[in-house]
């Protein structure tokens, strides 16, 4: 599909992210680590229209660009892991394309500012995208969470362990 | 936020979706309805190195670029509705940057070809991303899925009423 190669697909912010997280360290690496963690997504003016009725669902995606990621690695140690893994397997930022993906809770709207908590989002990342995130289409049942499963795993035993000694 | 709205993103896909699905009528409008539908994703050579490890989940997000979408409407009837709606608020595909999130069922992975399973997408739609789908991370109890459990409720109350009939 040498076609495709070449093409450049061109996006714009419709808006921004504001959030306690002025630096990248320190900041959450899952996003459990950020439950209760408040801010707001402000919407240019010229898309606010499109956010009427999206104060009736508890929880967005929100599609953004990593814009402090400079450049990629198609093998990264992700924060959990200690051993190389594929990035398209982790959540790392430095991706080909760096697009992030998060499911906050919205906990309000004001016009064009949404209120949102459990926030992972470095302050001033700039939004691509919001959908309804809906329980009957975005709850998969999983059999298997690679490396990640195995990662908690560790994890649980060493702290399960460390309780006995 | 001025300094914004003229920050141009630019992305590259990293594949290509090989789908049953070859024109936009006809393709499932919920992703239940994508139950079991099999595709391939082909990943280009350069970006192979990056799938190390993703056969051990089962479940995968893609990202993809919605290429068949021409223009953007803020305020879209969606398939589930007869009222109109505000754009990010829905998952129509005309949206301001049109990126389509799915989950889909990772079979098998040969070399640079992901075998995926209930799959919602286009057939030649433009990869951007993937990210592993995992149930600790991904899992969110909502409380309110808007204007959508609305419908969904109506639709069942409708097909009772006319079981009665």
């Amino acid at each position: 599909m040498s076609r495709f190669s070449d093409m450049k697909i061109e996006y714009r912010p419709i808006g921004v992210v504001h959030s306690p997280f002025k630096k990248r360290d320190g900041m959450p690496i899952q996003p459990a680590g950020a439950s209760g963690i408040r801010g707001t997504v402000e919407i240019f003016s010229e898309y606010k229209d499109g956010l009427r009725d999206l104060e009736g669902f508890s929880h967005i995606f929100l599609i953004y660009h990593l814009h402090k990621s400079a450049g990629y690695s198609l093998r990264v140690i992700p924060f959990l892991d200690t051993v190389e893994r594929g990035v398209f397997a982790t959540r790392a930022p430095r991706r080909p394309n760096p697009i992030g993906l998060s499911v906050v809770r919205l906990v309000g709207r004001e016009d064009a500012i949404l209120h949102v908590e459990n926030l992972d989002i470095l302050d001033g990342t700039p939004l691509l995208d919001i959908k309804p995130y809906v329980s009957a289409f975005d709850v998969h049942p999983t059999e298997r969470a690679g490396w990640i499963e195995k990662a908690s795993e560790e994890a649980r035993k060493a702290r399960g362990d460390s309780r006995f000694t």
